[in-house]
């Protein structure tokens, strides 16, 4: 058992300020953005200074209890019609990953519950519980983590897509969550990351992320994976979500699909690691999730360079589905899915 | 029948000067490097100036030619050893391609054939050896155009990777030629192109080729090839070849294989075209493929900029193997081989 790996402060309150790691900077600078509000917040996460699925889920409460603050001396109709404005403005800033609709229905949840009648007793209360929601979503990856530690074996090379670590989180992470659990029981993991076009969250958060922790990484090109895999250097894979639907089929970042189809092919187990938050028991299947389709300028470029030819069409879907027969387990923090399905999910669920 | 679709000189000789258009620099800037002796040809090469399998192969044999034009005025025996030692240079200069080798064999023979025993007279037939290398690329090209042109349906939206068109050759192409012609003969062809990182030849030079010639192309990252297949946006794969082995497998662009394998699990046909001067039948499968690996840096970042966190360590294969198994067909200029294996390949040879 070796010291608790700490990881960065993703999203953080500075007194009634909250605070995020502009990830769009990583990693030549690290600045911490302000938000005073909720149009702050929404703009933050549609341009991506917060991404990854939990991080934009305690966002969007937060988001919701600092325009609480801002708005308490209206009257309580004027408070919550102003709640319900944010909620939707925040509600539409990305559409795919669902932690975004659960942190704001969890701050609804305290708004519908008041007995008070008093906006200000409502925003002391709100700004409490998005307080309470980071701290809780540490709390919540630490116990996937230890679920899904017991999954990687000593020695195991795993590769992982995109960035689902501390950076996608309050802290500790969900996928690199699992993987810094797992080295602090003692395991000897080392690293694949794949760069991830077009935001190369990989290459830019994931590797700093497991650089900074002192995590052995290496970094591949999106193109690279099944190739490792074709020669047996990638033991296992494990990602995030974004959204998963009752029948444990998985949106996550664009590329996750292909990176199982080919684990599957090669017999490597293909791990799936989100909070119970992530799951969206209303959608029967993956085909329904909602996928977001992002700005041509990503895709032909990267950091204001272009290098794509002029005149060429983009296409720039941010997710995929990976459907549930890929996936070996998905990890929560209330234990593990082996082979998902409905009855699997339902089960956990209950 | 339209016109034909012209293309552009990737290689020219101007006088007894090699020129051949600096790739890294497309799609900014248009410039032609000039080559006078081997050397600057193995330079260009291993910079990748030019790249692609038959444009290297070309550009090797005219290399040769040019150094028996820098070298005519020695004995025979230092010319023999000049041309030996020239071959070696440029023949280390890449890998993979066996293109190359083939066009450093082609003008070998010349040498060893020689009845003058004069190399001024020897110089003189290799460098027309040399110009008609260029010439007979194209017309290739066009024969496996011809061929390839009947696989591909009106209306088909047809996905590549890398850039195997006229800048991976003397002109029209291989992949692209196939497309090329099918278009020539009427048939309304969309195209997608994967961005193909590291070194972004699809985003650059085929975005840019096909923008040039009045071809719709998309481009997309390399990670979204599978959703767009799982979405039925896809409708036939074609590429080029490095190498192909005597059994059909097929070494070409690091990302090809992960293609491949997502085009079989969607029924989707997964064409590759290439001269057959790209057949080692020495090499009884891939594995057997020398594949080269490229430089951190290439991964890091893209021209000049770095974006990867410091400390990481980075893998770049710049190529893999796609099992014979996943093919569909193998275009060439003698004709085409359906579900290839070494019987199919062997009767088209002999």
């Amino acid at each position: 058992m070796v010291a608790r790996l700490e990881s960065v402060d993703t999203l953080r309150w500075q007194g009634d300020v909250l605070e995020m790691i502009d990830q769009r900077l990583l990693p030549a600078q690290f600045v911490y953005v302000r938000c005073h509000t909720a149009r702050d917040v929404a703009d933050a996460i549609q341009t991506m200074v917060v991404r990854g699925a939990p991080a934009i889920g305690c966002a969007a409460a937060c988001g919701l209890a600092l325009e609480a603050g801002c708005q308490k001396d209206l009257s309580l109709p004027e408070f919550k019609r102003a709640m319900a404005a944010a909620t939707e403005l925040l509600a539409k800033s990305r559409p795919t990953a669902i932690n975004l609709a659960w942190g704001l229905a969890r701050m609804n949840d305290l708004i519908a519950r008041d007995k008070t009648s008093d906006p200000r007793a409502i925003a002391r209360v709100m700004l409490a519980e998005a307080r309470a929601v980071l701290a809780e979503d540490v709390r919540i990856n630490r116990a996937m983590g230890a679920h899904g530690a017991k999954l990687l074996k000593d020695g195991m090379r795993v590769f992982t897509h995109c960035n689902a670590g501390a950076l996608a989180a309050a802290g500790h992470g969900t996928a690199l969550g699992v993987v810094r659990s797992a080295i602090e029981a003692g395991k000897r993991l080392t690293m694949i990351a794949g760069e991830t076009r077009p935001f190369l969250q990989g290459a830019r958060l994931t590797a700093w992320e497991l650089v900074e922790s002192g995590i052995p990484v290496t970094l591949i090109t999106d193109s690279m994976s099944g190739h490792l895999m074709s020669r047996g250097e990638i033991d296992a894979v494990i990602v995030g979500a974004d959204r998963v639907a009752a029948n444990g089929d998985v949106a996550n970042k664009i590329g996750t699909y292909m990176v199982a189809v080919l684990a599957k092919r090669h017999a490597i187990p293909f791990y799936v690691a989100c909070p119970t938050s992530t799951f969206d028991m209303s959608l029967a299947s993956g085909e329904m999730i909602p996928i977001e389709e992002r700005d041509a300028s990503e895709v032909t470029g990267y950091g204001g360079s272009r290098w794509a030819a002029e005149g060429v069409a983009v296409r720039n879907p941010a997710f995929d589905i990976t459907p549930a027969s890929l996936i070996t387990a998905i990890i929560t923090e209330k234990g593990v899915i082996h082979a998902p399905d409905v009855a699997g999910l339902i089960a956990l669920m209950s």
